[in-house]
């Protein structure tokens, strides 16, 4: 553990209130050790913290939190936050199962007043804050830091349009750090970057790095404060919104932060922007070489940076995903690929590798992905959106409006579907099969392993007649063996995959594994279980679904979805039928109706009850055997 | 009908290339007189077409549609459009059933590339159809008119974010009317007008008006357009995100329209915006005089411009709904109102009228809608967010994420819940039960009648623990009493509004009238019906579900909404209770598994089987009547 006295000082940020900028510096300094070690201990987001350190202090210094409110947009950066306020004893707990969240959330602290993790909330929530505030009739400030690559979002967009026009106290500080999770794309970071080359902001650089050498940082702030105020050095597009703007200033310069957020703070008349130049990972050498900046980690060695990456057992299903679409698109040049700033996590930097001109990544963006994509369907070529399952919300009216509506063959590659682990309910993706299944006309495939994966990929490349989608889990597949030339799948037919009698259990996607697992231990029990996986949740395989019904006393339904989805659909069927007239000993299992929090897969599904002994006593409860049922869960 | 001797002549745009300005001209204002008259006898959409019509012209004159894509943003200002390309035979069947949608629609025309409806979507499909000529190596033109309104969406910004960095040819016309539905809002809005209040607009605007009288209509198109090629008066937002910034020009001057457009389309290298002012409801003075300049209008008298409008013999859902919230609004200092851009539509506006200070319109920016109500509600504010179904959709990650995650007590006011007639597929409100009920701790209500939703709005203001939503219908109420004093509901309690022995129906919101009346028919067959109205889709009422499967044979739930919602989380709970296995005849009865075309309230729920005889036939058919049923539906 690093050595930290002037860190160890500070309980909480009212600790830093009367410290002078050299100890604010020290302190800066020893937080980032800290945070390096932490995140050295647990893994996770570490890049982005790296390169807030500065301005987390300086905020704290500055403002009065809890009382003033500071939001940070997504909240993986928020690890030097956390340890500043109050978390410092749990750092080393981040993002592991009862311990402390990667991300803020508002019931673990007065400090985090929203809580976050998907990217471009914050200055809407602050303008909540910001106007509430105001109809009450309190005087607190209230501070959004968002990031460059956040700013590419509509609902960032949105927010400043309403809160120029609606002209309230709020600071907006734009985190440029000219990253994204990838390296930002778009016409604003473009902008961003004129920005920052501006003759302005260098002369500032010089204050705060030369100067200071030789007048001493207190006289460098308060030259660098003389000059932002003096300073109009561009902003015109946010001033064109109503945001006055300030910057760019660096924001690694403590100095120069704290005169002007102070300026700020002092000054506020409406709408402000400071514009802080960062750099993620900054501060530590391996941070700032790596090509990601250290974005998100496993375990890693301090002084090598070098990260405990266990070896796979199998291929990852994004990378199986990946591999597929670009045989595909080997043979089909219609065949194009788009990402909503997302190229590492859904694979298509590979694709994009291959075919630079075929792969779009249009920010963080889902909706106009996927209406995007249904330009280019309608304009007849074969578009792949890849989404996690849980942004793909942010979509969902583009995939009803523009492509399920217009029946547009556009191909949704639904990655992250289901439990994700450590970071946690704000990025589950629990509920696309029941918001998907929904729609008119949508094919919807689940993967029971990466060699279906592969073959759902090949499947939808042939769907032309409205769109689909095939949804795949977080990690690695199961290590079976993927066919090299993989056979499209007939849709809406499900198969079999052990015989029975008495009990059914049939599967959509991931579970396929605990039911076979189920269907031995119902054996031990007596009972003979057929497995079926579904593979489609939309159409129905209605034949198989009848005869499983029809030729068994029970049928089990089991999927990594919320209740609304496929076992719902498998309901709806069964009661149109009339099948439930006479009796069905039928059970769906879903994930809970609960936000499950972060913890290791094996621990969430547990949580869930989504595993073979789950399977078994669910089965045997229905058979009114409840006492072998309690051991079997034991 | 109006004299159209000029318009006669176009069967298809092609008839239009060799047309000279003066016959242009002609021919805009017949169109013009065309569209009055067909509107007046259809109702529809007026405003936002008459202040297009010297657009259109121009635009099927200069461009080589529909080889060249025109993407028209909404939709919803296309009539003429649809005159000039073939579909002037059907005018006069708009939104009517079997007739020509509102809306442009894939399935209507070749010229109607992409469809539409919801805002903002146009420059994204726009982008889709650019990229895919390029990828395809075509030569074609692409075209977006988007509306300043729609500019307030994040996905139109998103969508600029992504051109103006992938640099390809692609036309976008501002269509600055100056007009959403209601006065456009936000900071953009006030940066369009001082565009157009710029030196440049006004000279140009001299040359059009004044300098073609002394100089002849074609030499002051020459001079415009030399004007043009030199002109640079603002548009820095646009430039700065990579678009070629052309105007503002006169929208309603044809030679200056075609002028611009030609040099445009033959000089293009990479986005154009081109900045044209229109005004809605031009040259018809009726809908020039109107507040909302005839936006949506009935069948009216074109002389006067009187409009047909049938007494309403009750309140409408939706101004129930706003004299509760204002009743409410009252008592309680803490409730404030949102609405997207839709302040009469919802509502609000009387709410607004009330408490200026208390309600705010966002612009069409759901996302940020329903973040900053979370904010709102963070701070200790009891927001109630008031959305049409439909366009709830486009803010369903920021329900997810920002309110349902966080658990705070946001209050969904669910306006145009199920079928909505004239308006069609793109605005039925179809999926909010499915959407929202998937998600941990929501409280669902759907009203039966008006003064259910007077009670659910009193109900919601005291859910303080978590977030909640009501919904109800398009239009009028049943015209029941609305109670002065509305007490609030029983969280998770629905009634018993009829007592029977056999069968029992379970009615979620607004088909309870039907359902009564299916048990007085099922009476007539010696059926005795128990009718139940849910109230909650969530949480269910376990016992009074359990209670009508345990006691009756059939158990049909019906509801406005598709499969995945009410009807799914009822058989979820009986088959974990175990109340299947036994037998239960039950039927869920939900909206089909299509997009419903636009038609008559009547057609749409007869299309939809959701009237009494359906309920009635649905029951026979479970008992196995089937003879008496398919009488039931004669």
């Amino acid at each position: 553990m690093p050595e930290t006295p002037n860190l160890d000082r500070i309980a909480s940020p009212k600790d830093l209130k009367s410290l002078d900028l050299a100890t604010l510096r020290a302190v800066a300094d020893e937080l980032r050790a800290e945070t390096i070690d932490a995140v050295s201990v647990t893994g996770g987001h570490l890049g982005a913290g790296l390169g807030v350190v500065e301005l987390t202090v300086a905020l704290h210094h500055v403002f009065d939190t809890p009382d003033d409110v500071l939001i940070w947009d997504v909240g993986h950066q928020c690890y030097p936050h956390k340890i500043l306020t109050g978390r410092r004893d749990r750092i080393r707990t981040l993002r592991q199962g009862g311990g402390l969240s990667g991300f803020t959330k508002r019931s673990e602290s007065e400090y985090d007043p929203f809580g976050a993790a998907h990217a471009s909330t914050s200055i809407s929530a602050a303008l909540g804050f910001s106007v509430a505030s105001d109809l009450k009739g309190e005087k607190r400030h209230v501070v959004a830091v968002i990031g460059d690559g956040s700013m590419s979002a509509g609902m960032a967009y949105e927010a400043m349009n309403n809160a120029g026009a609606l002209d309230k106290n709020l600071i907006v500080i734009l985190n440029d750090n000219d990253m994204s999770i990838a390296p930002p794309v778009g016409a604003m970071s473009h902008y961003f970057a004129r920005l920052v080359s501006s003759k302005g902001y260098r002369s500032l650089r010089r204050i705060g790095k030369g100067l200071a050498k030789v007048i001493g940082v207190e006289e460098a702030a308060r030259r660098a404060e003389e000059y932002m105020r003096g300073m109009a050095v561009g902003g015109t597009m946010f001033e064109e919104l109503g945001f006055r703007y300030v910057g760019p200033i660096d924001g690694h310069d403590v100095a120069q932060l704290v005169a002007v957020l102070k300026n700020v703070r002092d000054g506020q008349d409406g709408p402000v922007l400071i514009h802080a130049v960062t750099h993620k990972g900054h501060g530590y050498a391996p941070a700032e070489a790596a090509a990601d900046k250290y974005h998100g980690v496993a375990k890693f060695n301090v002084i090598t940076g070098e990260q405990a990456k266990s070896k796979p057992a199998a291929p990852s299903y994004t990378g199986v995903f990946a591999d597929a679409l670009i045989r595909e698109a080997e043979a089909d040049p219609s065949i194009v690929a788009i990402t909503a700033a997302m190229p590492g996590g859904t694979g298509l930097d590979k694709f994009a590798a291959r075919f630079p001109q075929r792969c779009f990544d249009v920010g963080i963006a889902e909706q106009h992905a996927v209406t995007f994509a249904a330009g280019l369907a309608a304009a007849g070529m074969k578009p792949f959106a890849a989404l996690y399952s849980t942004f793909m919300q942010r979509a969902y009216d583009s995939v009803v409006h523009d492509v399920a509506i217009q029946n547009l063959p556009v191909r949704f590659a639904i990655d992250r579907a289901g439990l994700v682990g450590a970071d946690g309910s704000t990025h589950a993706g629990s509920f696309d099969v029941g918001y998907l299944g929904m729609l008119p006309g949508m094919v919807i495939m689940a993967a029971a392993d990466e060699a279906e994966l592969a073959r759902m990929v090949k499947t939808a490349t042939l769907i032309d007649d409205g769109p689909s989608a095939f949804r795949y889990p977080r990690g690695e597949g199961t290590g079976v063996e993927i066919p090299a030339n993989p056979q499209a799948l007939e849709i809406g037919k499900g198969r079999i995959v052990r015989e029975g009698s008495t009990v059914a259990i049939l599967s959509l996607g991931t579970r396929l594994e605990e039911s076979l697992k189920a269907a031995d231990q119902l054996a031990a029990h007596g009972l003979s279980a057929t497995v079926a996986d579904a593979r489609f949740a939309k159409p129905l395989d209605e034949d198989l679904i009848l005869r499983l019904a029809r030729e068994h006393e029970v049928l089990i339904t089991i999927e990594e979805g919320s209740r609304g989805g496929f076992g719902a659909f498998v309901l709806h069927l069964l009661a149109e039928k009339g099948v439930l007239d006479r009796g069905l000993k039928i059970r769906t299992m879903t994930l809970p109706d609960v936000f499950q929090e972060h913890d290791s897969p094996v621990k969430q599904y547990d949580e869930a009850r989504l595993n073979a002994r789950h399977i078994t006593a669910t089965v045997l409860d229905a058979l009114g055997r409840s006492e072998e049922a309690a051991k079997a869960l034991a």
